[in-house]
């Protein structure tokens, strides 16, 4: 069978219909900026609505960012559709600033899952600041289910 | 020094409190239905906000739940200001249903942190199934910043 | 087709016949002292030579039993060869006593792959403390390889 | 105060000192290969007695020389004595091969603790191949007793 070769930009339009196609994520106008084989950026831009009652942006958004951003680069990698099974964060520091950046890429991929980890960082004034990593399991839809 | 006897109302109106200082927290309408010294139930009613791209609750949702509910857990048993620290979560089936359920508790709490467990249940058709389980650290917030 | 009911004495047999295979748990003299599907109490003996530097067992003594105890629960709740796939350890206390307990329980199994809890206790003077927890997924062991 | 420079040598010296005071370490054959503020290496050279019932290295030892890696990795970046908080691992592959190699470094360090990473790689015929992945938090030993 031909593999079909898809252009950067085609995977990249790809990834962002998925996206605009969970409505959670519109909710939270998390953004795809980067995505290609075993790699995804996935920025969620800092909203009043996304905090926490200290100001800095509520952990549930930052774990939001690393497992759907795991995702993307797992299910990439395995080329199928897919759910996170499982994953791991380790928050490092407050994020404060104006946007999330969750940087993720596949680790090991088998036949049915794929190893993936995730940085996380905070942009402000321009800097970005590593404040939480991420370790999962993304596994192929089918075998769940 | 004698201990402020708080009754069950109080700190239950105390935890919603917290929520509601939560802007997180109310974008997605999450509701504390109990709240004591180390346990913590947590709410999320399902609307389609808060879905994925095959109708199932997301995931970014389920962990947000547990992490809330874990930091409740262990904030109360330590009785100080926390954040949680780091937490790992494992899907078990899609959330599909009406009302996602997060029950945690303190497992063992020490002096500057306590670790905690967390079941998440999928209320359907008046019948909860669990579809999520997590443990985590929650840490009190002076030592972290 | 006929299921085999298999006694409760065999299965722990049975079980114990895979420990003693295992030449890394004879080295450190593991014994499978309760075993039935989906449970497992897997005993370490604490000899010095399990120990690290404080007297303590070692953590990664720790960690050997929760996998350990976490493979038996899942692999006898999915009734087939498997591995771990991955999990969690938090340590709660030093473990310093006479005797390691790891009592792991299936908590969802699938058809590929079970999730499963384990808490390791460590035995002084006739009393149990709970010293880690632990989570992960055992996996079966086609997929995987 | 003036802060004492300690030679390349002499630290990695003083990492062998504490590794040999291990008698769990000492069992296993450990051996610090490489150690500086921060960043660690053990191996774990494969022998029978390291083994499960396949052939291959148990899963329990794989978690040690990451856990041990790890706390290496984070109290060389605190500079004071610790403890393994917690840690995740992921297996990848079947350990088969002539060497373990456990490569840690620490990510992120406050004041009371160090997250950090670890690859665990399989030594095969001179080829390496990554057979796990961990995340985990190194913390201060007082704060937890």
């Amino acid at each position: 069978m031909a593999e079909v070769t898809v252009s950067p930009e085609a995977f990249l339009a790809m990834g962002r219909e998925v996206l605009a196609a969970q409505p959670f994520s519109r909710l939270i106008r998390a953004e795809l900026a980067a995505f290609s084989r075993g790699r995804c950026e996935l920025h969620v831009p800092v909203s009043e609505s996304v905090k926490q009652q200290h100001g800095f942006v509520h952990g549930g958004v930052v774990s939001y960012a690393a497992d759907n951003a795991l995702t993307y680069a797992g299910g990439s990698a395995l080329g199928m559709p897919v759910v996170t099974a499982e994953f791991k964060i380790n928050y490092l520091r407050p994020a404060i600033g104006d946007r999330l950046i969750a940087r993720a890429e596949a680790v090991h991929t088998g036949k049915t899952q794929s190893v993936c980890r995730c940085d996380v960082f905070i942009l402000k004034d321009g800097e970005e600041k590593l404040c939480a990593v991420a370790q999962g399991t993304i596994a192929a839809l089918s075998p769940k289910t």
